[in-house]
């Protein structure tokens, strides 16, 4: 199959590209660029040296129609532009933006940018793959989660969805590496104001809220607004999500564990561990695993969910790669089944 | 005035050297050790040459007894012992280990080990300087505040005291850098596995939960049992803590920061800040300060308090020298007027 | 085939893991140990959860036996004791540490250890890939490389050999990664201690000298003593190896950069790059490649040789698998043909 | 006395606000700004709250004039333009920035930017504290030298004033942290491109190398042209300088460790150290101090020296205020008697 890419220098782009480089049924990758055409890309980026030594392409709908596939790894308000011409001309579209993952209003309110076109929007499927997989196969659209979407709405459904957690007032405490901010350099991405310096950021403001809501009303039922907090961590890669809630009454920790070992037995990327004491971002670098720990303090009865994925991974190239193996009927770990880096 | 360590390799220990170098009103500076005893201190630590090039004393009690002030820094369990003994002795003591804050059945519950004979135990006073003065100020043997604690207890308590928050099932995530594990090297703290790596540890089992609330009850009211989560962050030094609870009905954004304001302007070393969407610990590196933010999200009415501290300092040495000048009568500045590194 | 790791805990080994994991030829792998006999591999190691559930074998003559390829992962002086009762038993055996890869005499001198027997030192070879490939096909024992000499070998053999720069007084300043330092935690790699902190280390010291000086003169001509210095760098993977020498009598730049292309032209992983002005470990991050530069000064007429790899692929596990690969008569690439992480 | 710095976002200049505010002998501190005028400096920088709250100041000559010192930590074109003016007005200047420290043609050749007036580079004296105080003492403008510069030539001209090493053909390889690079953000200093990455950069281009080669000259011997490589460390500070030179024909290692212990003895700030066989960054973090190594190999007899400083001390704001203490008679450890963070 022939893929395609549009934001190849995002680092979304940039892991899609490694990623798919091992996928065994994709024999073509084009790179579009909206600015730098013609550019060699390996000479921009060394690490491609001998791997992608081609011109990038300029946008072109003849061209991208032409393809199997095209993910968008862009900055947001690009692709709500450039998708909506695509929709039905051919290739699967799978959008690594935020730009097709929230009604109009929404959109609007907590990106501060005018949301993508109405039709365009209906014909979009949250790309959660393990939680959607019936509309995904269909999609002829779909918008990838967010990163942290991902680890947190992974690590919560099952508990939600089974009413298990009294999920009226959810405490999320998230932390990220610094990737998940892109490529475009600013201070507070400046490596000697980031490096040994933990900060909190966008409190109450992260435009990841609403997905995450909607989310949980979307797989479950409907949901209180919940209190999400977002860090910056001294690391390229990688989130960790703590979430809080007290156990429904009459529930037991047994009821719990057993729910998300269900849930997600045969998951191949979703592993649930009900031991250890410690869960590190490590376990999953440079994989699409999203690992789960579960932690019920008996003195409060109420629960800790820790989840931690790779943002650049699961949390991104990894995850579009799994909705594009499901809607072309591939095994969901074609390029995917690699063993996290640890160290 | 005449000051001595124990357990001067320790990072507290070596923080202690740092500080007390710039102490105007310290004369003399004695190391004491159990192991290394006739070792010259800067052939171990090659920053201190020049500066402390003598050789470390053994523990003797008659040197010790003969100082104004003995801190010890040493692992839990081993001042238990020591300072029993040297207690009315002469020099104040200030233990930078959590021998002395807990009661006995709590210490041995948490720290598994034995704990400090009762009547020492009963002499020890709490050393949280801006919360409990006139105790300190008299105390034979001061409790140095935990790091975490420090970190917590500042930046919930004039909400908790004055009942702006809804205490009753408080949540609480903190983050530290490694540090704060000592210097004793182990798997967790191995560079190649704690670096580019965020780890949850000893969810709901850290021995900081019993000292935090035993410290909101002291200085406010019957507490609660909290859900407290520790992170080991890749960067040395720094902590983070997020606190998280509904505002008490009628109460107003307004009220809560007020009383903030209030409590802490006259504090030389708590800055709190009304403004501002981000918080990171580089802002107090390597000084005493301790910042606080608050985040009222009205979508909730749930507040998120924020607190940053360098643990090394405001969270170990510095907080012992700020108790240190308080029971000397020094300004409390003397020694830890210094700006952050922030870079 | 069938392979096994002995020393599967050590970074080494879990590195061969990762990569063996998306090798197409190996059918299975087999983990021995010396002392976790039993142990499920993934409870010590999380990120191996549902990839090596299975428990580790004790070291069996038999069970080795019966492997066609061994792979020993092990601090210096195992393998020279476990090794030699296996050579011609069956598998072809690939030692990743240093134990044969000097003569008996600079083996004692240098490591300060019983060198391995004779015999079996006589029937190993030297596994640098690229320049010695006749004999690593035949070969019983593969002596794998150093991490630094894979790093300075192939980037100053070219020139060298061809007598291109003047090879009577090389210097040769390498700096690496922590992980080269092993799992074992210490105080040189306790994260306070190693995180923010360049040092150097073991100057004109280190056991990788000898085999830097035997492996000029085994693809060149006699060799001059080195300098050669090592510094430990705050990050995890990666070696920079810059050497500097004068340009041979009469060569231009020109011969030098041709002679560069033509050695390795069809080479899978060694890329050489005549123009830039920055070379960095993370351009060859997780992969197998070995990235070289040339920057000739007109000022002094000398040469600076620069190259990066990361030390746990193509300085250790990654030329491993190319040497077993080569042995076997796959395609050198197989199981190592991917993207560097480079972010 | 009071003092000013023009380019206080800067973070030479954030450290000069850092260490001038434990400066017993400054009153004041005015900072100026070309485009943040009326600015309050802690609500850009946070970790000034409650020490610098008072507004910036524009850049005033009159202003200027009525100080007693002025620091400039501009970039490079700046105070070449603003300093004339002030040269003799009443201030002593002490400029931070590259502008003042070669000649008009090395300057435009190395920094392609136009260089000061003659007349004004003509009065500028080359800070060096160590090798240049006469000169220093009645400076009306002192060049502040280059952090590289700094960390070279404290360590090789003892060797090179005496003859005792070949100087002909020095090798120096230096390698730097981050916070060298400035506070503006860029692809290079971006964290998750320089993160986990070590890199070599502008080879042989670095506008350093005329400085160290007129550093040497100045104080020395005419030198001849010098090999010298920067690399970028993925460190916020410190400078690691290894240089590569043979021994004279008929000196021993004694001589030369005698003549560093001679030469530095009575220096507050520099410290040889004639054993140990490892030298790291951390041992001089946030200090003034310049630690210095010496290795002989007797199997090349070509010594190995090494030095590390702190690049924002006495690499920048250190150094700065050294001069000023030598200038105004005051203790040179004025405002600069810190012990070294090590952790």
């Amino acid at each position: 199959m022939k893929a395609g890419i549009i934001g190849a220098s995002g680092y979304g782009g940039l892991e899609l590209i490694r990623l798919l480089h091992g996928h065994s049924e994709v024999e073509s990758l084009d790179l579009f660029t909206s600015s730098d055409e013609g550019i060699i890309f390996s000479h921009k980026y060394a690490h491609l040296m001998n791997i992608h030594d081609t011109p990038l392409h300029r946008i072109d709908l003849d061209h991208l129609a032409s393809l199997d596939v095209v993910f968008t790894s862009t900055p947001s308000g690009v692709s709500s532009k450039l998708l909506p011409s695509l929709i039905g001309k051919g290739p699967r579209l799978i959008d690594l933006s935020g730009d097709f993952r929230l009604p109009e209003k929404e959109y609007e309110q907590w990106y501060k940018k005018e949301a993508a076109p109405v039709d365009a929007l209906k014909q979009s499927v949250y790309g959660l793959t393990e939680w959607n997989r019936a509309q995904i196969k269909e999609a002829a659209l779909v918008a990838n989660p967010g990163c942290y979407p991902t680890a947190v709405l992974l690590s919560l459904l099952p508990a939600v969805k089974n009413k298990l957690i009294d999920a009226s007032s959810l405490i999320i405490d998230a932390k990220s590496g610094v990737s998940g901010a892109g490529n475009k350099p600013s201070q507070l991405t400046h490596f000697s104001e980031t490096n040994e310096n933990l900060s909190i950021y966008k409190v109450n403001q992260h435009q990841h809220i609403p997905e995450i809501e909607q989310g949980l009303e979307f797989f479950s039922i409907k949901q209180q607004p919940i209190t999400f907090s977002t860090h910056l961590v001294p690391m390229t890669r990688g989130i960790l999500s703590a979430a809080y809630a007290p156990l429904s009454e009459g529930v037991t920790e047994k009821q719990l564990i057993e729910c998300y070992k269900e849930t997600y037995q045969d998951e191949p990327f979703v592993r649930f561990s009900s031991h250890g004491d410690k869960l590190g971002t490590n376990q999953v670098y440079g994989s699409n695993y999203c690992d789960i720990q579960l932690h019920l303090d008996p003195r409060t009865n109420r629960v800790t969910i820790v989840s931690v994925i790779d943002n650049l991974v699961k949390g991104a190239a990894g995850q579009a790669i799994q909705n594009m193996n499901l809607q072309f009927g591939f095994n969901e770990k074609t390029g995917l089944d690699v063993v996290p880096l640890f160290i």
